[in-house]
């Protein structure tokens, strides 16, 4: 019997890899929600560096809703902390371009717009703490009815750094009480994803009026048997953005993530 | 300068060990709450050989109400992993004697009643977690205010085994949800001493009618930006034997436990 020789066999693809060249080439401009299972996404803000120390001391006072993956050199589109290859003027489906706090384009590719002083943030997304409470069982209303999960603006002040200041923005998603209680446990392991909740039950007393108006994202109903529960959202840094509006600013456009080599089980456990 | 004889300084009391000297002399018969701090203390029961099989089986099948630390040998009034001078007989405040279901006899010593054929179970308490909770800077309302903590009969089976079967006692503590979710992280490390809570906000959700009627235990007020969180309680293997109606079986008195040589802090984390 001849051994087998295993160097003749082709490298299977790497998914995190093959999900950036396949978005890197404009063969996928959609969500990023279920690419490359297992692989931590990233929500992005890219300032100018005149703005960067201020942002980032931003992060680091409000980790719950700015958990930072990486940050760029001034300049430099590559993330090698993120996967080697990693551009990213290129490797996210959709941009959005913010000037002065105003919107003024979406595109699937930046690299015409790129300047030797941007910095970029990759920031921690919930779509990893998403698939811990699947794997513990937890049922996610927003996914079973393939909605966007519903964020508010709250009365939870940030704590300000320069001209970033404003209130969390948190993402909801009911649970009974038994499942509330896994969750917290679940997600307090993976501060780098946002954490234990912030909140849970009574929305009022968080600045929410009504949970059927949510300020970004779909609603969702909730059952008599549910409790409302609150996580810091990484919505937060770019709603504080868009209030001390830089001259110039990109961010991913919502739901197009960038989908890095760390497995979520890499992220640090607290 | 000479140097100092440690050897001829005396030997400081072992906190524990000074406790359970002091009680088995009769010389404290009240509450053992607050007494060796930071040492673990433990709910007893004592119940027949023939008795002892199903209780233990119930204990693994409910181990959130019934955190088993010890259980002894037929007939030993000793358990030795708790302490090396532990003697279950006289080494709590206050005991209470059961026959048929029908307390019989409050007593601080059970030499005269000991029979070769007596198991004793410690199950862990929520003092431990209290400690933890308190160290966590989680304010706790029924300490505060000198108070038992309620408890509540529940509509929550437990597994029966053998002729033990009933609800599960739950202990409630309110608490404001940023403190709630801070409360859970801390007792889900701790699963000897009931660990996370098995519930939180609507109590009817849990079959408890009126929280200002406990089973157990005072009452505490709920205050309107707080959640009443509930713990699986010890109390719990207490009433279960109850229903059981054994015929002869010894408990610790309420509030009246084991002090044991085992720290909190060495209990195993999850």
């Amino acid at each position: 019997m001849n051994a087998l020789d295993l160097s003749s066999l082709p490298t299977p693809p790497h998914p995190a890899q093959a999900a950036r060249a396949a978005i890197r080439a404009g063969e996928w401009r959609g969500h990023t929600s279920g690419l490359a299972p297992g692989h931590v996404q990233g929500n992005l803000a890219i300032l100018p560096e005149a703005l960067a120390g201020d942002f980032l001391r931003f992060c680091q006072r409000n980790p719950k809703s700015c958990p930072l993956l990486a940050v760029s050199e001034p300049g430099d589109p590559f993330l090698p902390s993120l996967g080697q290859d990693v551009d990213i003027r290129s490797d996210l489906p959709a941009y959005r371009v913010w000037e002065h706090g105003q919107l003024v384009a979406e595109t699937h590719d930046i690299r015409a717009l790129w300047r030797p002083d941007l910095v970029s943030f990759v920031i921690g997304c919930s779509f990893s703490f998403e698939q811990a409470l699947l794997d513990a069982g937890i049922p996610l209303r927003h996914m079973a009815e393939g909605r966007n999960v519903a964020m508010y603006r709250t009365s939870i002040p940030t704590t300000p750094a320069g001209p970033f200041h404003g209130p969390m923005v948190v993402s909801m998603r009911p649970m009974r009480a038994a499942h509330a209680i896994r969750a917290i446990q679940v997600t307090a392991r993976t501060p780098n994803v946002h954490g234990a909740p912030v909140h849970l039950g009574d929305p009022h007393l968080i600045g929410i009026q009504d949970l059927s108006r949510p300020d970004f994202g779909d609603a969702v109903a909730i059952a008599p048997d549910e409790l409302p529960v609150f996580w810091a959202c990484g919505v937060t840094p770019q709603s504080v953005i868009m209030e001390a509006r830089p001259d110039f600013c990109i961010t991913h456009a919502p739901g197009h993530m960038l989908i890095t080599d760390l497995l979520n089980n890499d992220l640090p456990f607290a």
